[in-house]
């Protein structure tokens, strides 16, 4: 390791000194993200910001495929339909933030600044939905939503975040089931495909699900420090916001029926699976797929004759295929400097060139996640960058589908319970009871993240009281 | 008109029997908007939302090509925050929704609802900006924005709406009014080439400038109805916000100095500007780089043998070309039905496909702007069809220029000038005074829209005081 890079990566915390450290030093020197004036909110810098971006693309256009239509709905929300659905009032009323007075003026109902959108958007339902012909209703909104949190960390909690929530309304229970779990399975497909983060999927207990819904289902993603992360939910809601709000519909047989709902959901806290899956000692890695810049180029002797120029020649061939590349030709740095900086900033590539390499008409990449070198001809470079490129996605796939499973145990006695939290999932048995639920997360710190749809029978007792197990759950502690 | 015709069209009023109704009729019934339960707060729906899509998809290309990136800052303004420039908390205050409590706490400091992100921006760039290097800052925000209005109307003015601001901090005065400019120029551009609305651009009088800056340029645009709409604002900052904020650089000459800002923006104001530029007594009329369907395919006699597959075989030839395209194969309503729907829904190309044009291997296309009959071959469709959805493009931008055109006049004295507001935009001369301003408003209820770069010399004393006059103004009526 050179001195230069010392100096530099020295300012990051170690992953196994304290990963939660390393967190808020990746994030803030990736210059992904700052701390705002507002206690609780964070500014998305323009580098975060584009991973955004890059996942809503790719998950807008999954939604579309499958169906659905983007709309926007009012942000705030009066008092009186947030107070509608018991259990939803209940979940969500302690942590909005309110809206008081517009103007000078005291308002005659206050509003809140929408947690979450179920119930503007089931006002409107009602008035939308008649008649079977207007079933199934498939919308999405991308939006920011405010929940008033105590402890907040960037991307993971915090008092605004950006988000999609999906809502749809259709004529059957069953409908609405399989919507729920065609979502569930968009999310699954896409965290794998496309962030590289291998999530388990299974269903919320009773004490986890969304205040008002039926069920809950839940993509799980495992973190590098053994904590779990909620990455996206669907949840069935059944008729239960269909009767408050009075949603029916003429059917064919000339009844009047209440629709069936589900909604679905996933934020920018996917921003900080990313990083907590894939970043290491040196910073940041992204998966290809969501990184801002796929390909870096550091021209190596830059003052050298001809050098800049094959930069932008390489530059022009690359974007023209496609790749979203930058040129970095700053004067100021040492191509070692601007190595640390984009490894810090997780660029899947860098590319190098230099007058050795121009000699022999070649360039070298270096790939972020294994640090590989390559020696790749000019010509023919744009296929030889996009092999690459795959081959960064699906080595990040593989290696956090290892951690995971590394880190995943079963365990059958609380001891082995508790060392196994520790690392990561632990699947164990379960009776079914809110108390061995909260016994379990009193003892040791771990909750249940979802039952998933293939369990495996782990032991015939429940790992807490003993008696006859009912299901078999993923406990972990999570973010 | 056949009788469906006259049924499903006179749910209409009439443009000139009330052009406000008919804008509300065309907005309801073409399914763009709905009112919500919260006053003053409009729910997109899908149709208009898409319309949005597309704008914002056309402005970020353009944002980007002129090296912008975008962020995300915070929704909620601390107070002092918002009060810390004079003229912009004058402006703003009043019309700000206002936080109170979090959860069940009430708050130390009251927070606004940002009405738009200058304070909470600067106070962000005052940490960022640290040297010549970190400058130009430009960054870009698509976010909503809430101004409690006492009265609404969905699109022109609602107490909440999407829209984006740049922000941009620069080292010198003449980069920052450069780029007020470049972004005037951007937002003219996409008027004419991208929604075919033929803006007059021009700077705004201090009366009307934005709260806050040192001179404020507009993009106006005519409506059908003779009133101004302003569609677009860029403005100079100067260092007001700089120095308030303490954004300062260090120079190469080794000097502290407070950089120079610029901000601007566009909303979805500008849908409402859509309707009423292009709109007919039909209903919508949308430029195709901005509707959500280009083509419509409406099969005819669609239970005869082989039409539906036809058509189907069409619509992959169009959606293949990248055309957006959508077959109507609804079995509940005639073909008739659908057209009035189609064109109320102001899809700019209808394509009709029956077993008599099969026979002759061709479809029939009508174009929306004109209701203008073409026979089309099949072979070679793709390309005939592009060319109608160009040349509709092209006819809007020709009919808008020519209806502003029409309702643009000059005046050198009152009466005409009355005469002129009550068609469209006035040229008039005025000697600069808040005075004549006011007592011109007063008097005709017409507002200064903007001072075009070129001004003609209409006469060189002030229409209203006969005082020497100091410039040559767009005057109008205005929303």
């Amino acid at each position: 390791m050179s001195k230069k890079k010392q100096e530099y990566v020295a300012h990051i915390t170690s992953q196994e000194e304290d990963f939660s450290q390393w967190y808020t030093d990746v994030i803030l020197k990736a210059d992904l993200v700052d701390y705002s004036p507002v206690k609780g909110f964070m500014v998305i810098k323009p580098y975060g910001y584009a991973i955004w971006e890059n996942i809503q693309r790719e998950l807008d256009d999954r939604f579309k495929a499958t169906g659905h239509k983007n709309a926007y709905f009012p942000l705030l929300i009066p008092e009186s339909l947030l107070a509608k659905e018991e259990e939803h009032v209940e979940g969500f009323a302690p942590e909005v933030a309110w809206v008081t007075h517009g103007g000078d003026e005291k308002l005659a109902e206050r509003l809140v600044v929408r947690p979450t959108s179920e119930t503007i958007i089931c006002s409107m339902y009602s008035k939308w939905i008649q008649s079977y012909r207007d079933l199934p209703l498939l919308y999405n909104q991308w939006c920011n939503v405010v929940r008033w949190e105590k402890s907040t960390r960037p991307f993971l909690r915090t008092s605004e975040f950006l988000w999609q929530e999906g809502h749809t309304a259709h004529a059957t229970q069953e409908e609405a089931q399989e919507e729920t779990l065609r979502m569930l399975e968009v999310y699954r497909e896409f965290a794998y495909n496309v962030l590289a983060m291998p999530v388990v999927t299974g269903q919320k207990t009773e004490k986890e699900k969304f205040a008002g819904a039926l069920s809950t289902y839940t993509i799980e993603a495992l973190m590098q420090d053994g904590k779990a992360l909620q990455a996206g939910t669907s949840h069935n809601l059944a008729q239960h916001f269909a009767k408050v709000f009075d949603i029916q519909y003429l059917d064919r047989d000339g009844q009047l029926k209440y629709v069936w709902q589900t909604s679905w959901g996933v934020s920018t806290r996917l921003i900080g699976g990313i990083i907590m899956v894939h970043g290491d000692e040196r910073g940041l890695v992204l998966p290809p797929k969501v990184a801002p810049i796929q390909v870096v180029i550091v021209p190596i002797a830059m003052h050298k004759e001809g050098v800049l120029d094959k930069a932008k020649e390489i530059y022009n061939i690359l974007a023209d295929a496609g790749i979203r590349v930058e040129l970095d030709d700053r004067d100021t740095q040492s191509p070692g400097w601007k190595f640390n900086e984009w490894e810090l900033k997780g660029v899947p590539v860098r590319l190098e060139i230099g007058p050795r390499d121009m000699e022999k008409n070649q360039v070298v990449l270096v790939r972020r996640d294994n640090m590989e070198k390559t020696f790749a001809a000019i010509s023919g470079l744009e296929e030889t960058t996009l092999g690459i490129i795959e081959e960064v996605q699906k080595g990040l796939l593989d290696k956090a589908i290892k951690m995971r499973d590394e880190r995943t145990t079963s365990a059958k006695d609380m001891a082995t319970f508790k060392e196994g939290v520790n690392r990561g999932f632990v699947k164990a048995m379960w009776c079914g009871s809110r108390e061995c639920e909260d016994a379990i997360k009193d003892e040791t710190g771990a909750t249940t993240r979802c039952i998933p749809f293939d369990e495996e029978q782990i032991d015939d007792k429940c790992i807490c009281c003993g008696e006859k197990a009912k299901h078999m759950v993923y406990f972990a502690k999570a973010y």
